[in-house]
């Protein structure tokens, strides 16, 4: 298959450019590296089936021209920070919604007509349901960043409906793992690195997440991609469990040996928008076979090693 | 108070318009007269109260002088065609989606923060819930217009949330009345004033709708302005019933005495999107106090008187 990936040298999109390598796909990588990394794609680089382009989704004719003669999409492009979202509305509108509307258009343009799409749990809003199944109660957003992916969701099947389109679309918790660069595991161990003796952490620490190893991820979006057919696939992906913020930093600071005194900015929530209990129910994908590997702790232990391996990370633009 | 409508020349805006300024209130209409009329504005016009800006939403800087000073916004304005969204599916996300972006930030920019959203019922896709209530299962689109309006509401909810906005978000089904000018009434009504021997009919004549007379819906939101009080408000506002396409063709026909052959299209939608039954529950706004005084057989019957006084409505740009 000729894959296009977009977002294709961000965290999840370089690990999932190197497997479909593996697996003998042919990819190309669409990205903008505003976040993304050269350096991900590193083994990506060295074969003859990967093409990198360097573009932006915002830029209609050179996403045309790209995306011409693939089979497939792989749409995980997009401003990725939940948090700051009120600082900038703007960002989100054009770098998640509008651009997935470009690429939809691109898509038809070019006669591609299936697409996998990077989602979020958080589009739950602060469900009454939890674990939260893909059929919870019509959400409340909270936060702009999720009420850009439930744009993004609608607009895919929207087109599944009005253009014949196959969709996957993938509720994800936070993936942590190899080449992760954002998320409470980078500030921790940012902070950290500064001064090991204190640790701010926004909130009273008793916000319950759940967390998903990338590999674990990978495979999920595989298995469920080739085993799902419906016109619009709509998949949670995610732990089977959940933990306190208070046990990845316990864990966090096993693996740097590091005992810091905890600062917590109090209240239930780390921002305006922070969903204090994500667990999402994972029946569905899991009733396809598919099981994660990894447990939470792990995919958290894996991520400081990580960190510790490639202290370069906290340098880059974009991070 | 000093109000705020956007699209407040078109069909429900200027009602609404009317009906603000018999209570009293200071009401500018905000309109780029793509569909509006400004025939609808006549009565409002003669009025001290009354202020009308012709712009357009996408025109950020004048958005936001034109938006200052004001206690409120009424967001009507929209590209409400259903059926030809993936003629162009451009429209939608601009029209839309990035206009109510700009709305958003309009009011964030002057300090306004309470907003009323005309959503749709068709937001709810082809729900397996009938009658469908507020919090029915996570939707699945299926046409661009409803996916627009999610990403709308999604976009209010967001504010609601990040900037201490107050919302209130109302899922119509179709309303008719005086001064409608879109929708398989108008339809009709122009194909028998051509030629009263035949009448084409999209679909095979069973699906099952529900519409609601433009006092009622009036009526509905302001009460419930009034009455709620959460951050996001909420509502289904539609008729209690429902009737098949084909009793409404009965009632245009009975008010035109015209007996048609009909010709019907076929299949069990009348286009791509189309929704065969929609009939959405409306226990949540009639808990507080409301119900519609007038039947769906009234609100036709009303509707083809409107377009035999007014036929220069089938003339008009836009329409």
């Amino acid at each position: 298959m000729r894959i296009f990936i977009t977002g294709g040298a961000g965290f999840i999109g370089s690990n999932l450019t190197d497997r479909l390598l593996l697996d003998n796909h042919e990819v190309t990588v669409f990205d903008n590296f505003s976040t993304g990394q050269k350096k991900f794609l590193q083994n990506a680089n060295k074969k003859k089936k990967f093409c990198l382009i360097e573009g932006d989704l915002l830029d209609q004719n050179t996403l045309n021209s790209s995306i011409s003669d693939h089979n497939m999409v792989f749409h995980l492009a997009a401003n990725a920070d939940v948090r700051f979202g009120i600082e900038d509305p703007r960002r989100d509108l054009e770098q998640n919604t509008v651009a997935t509307h470009n690429l939809l258009e691109a898509m038809r343009n070019q006669g591609i007509r299936k697409i996998t799409f990077a989602s979020t749990g958080s589009i739950y809003g602060e469900s009454s349901v939890i674990p939260t199944p893909e059929d919870a109660p019509f959400p409340i957003q909270t936060s702009l960043y999720a009420a850009s992916k439930l744009a993004g969701e609608g607009l895919i099947s929207a087109y599944s409906e009005g253009f014949n389109f196959e969709s996957w679309i993938f509720r994800f918790v936070s993936i942590l793992g190899e080449r992760y660069t954002h998320g409470h595991v980078f500030d921790f161990y940012r902070q950290l690195k500064k001064n090991s003796s204190v640790l701010n952490v926004l909130g009273n620490g008793k916000q319950r997440k759940s967390y998903l190893y990338i590999q674990d991820c990978i495979e999920g979006l595989l298995l469920s991609l080739s085993n799902s057919k419906e016109k619009v696939n709509i998949f949670n992906l995610g732990f089977n469990g959940y933990c306190q913020v208070n046990d990845s930093i316990r864990w966090i600071c096993q693996e740097l040996n590091a005992s810091p005194t905890l600062k917590f900015s109090g209240g239930d929530r780390g921002w305006i928008g922070d969903n204090p209990f994500i667990f999402l129910e994972t029946k569905k994908i899991q009733s396809l076979g598919w099981n994660p590997k990894y447990t939470i702790q792990d995919s958290i232990k894996k991520t400081v090693q990580f960190l510790k391996n490639n202290e370069w990370v906290f340098n880059k633009k974009g991070l």
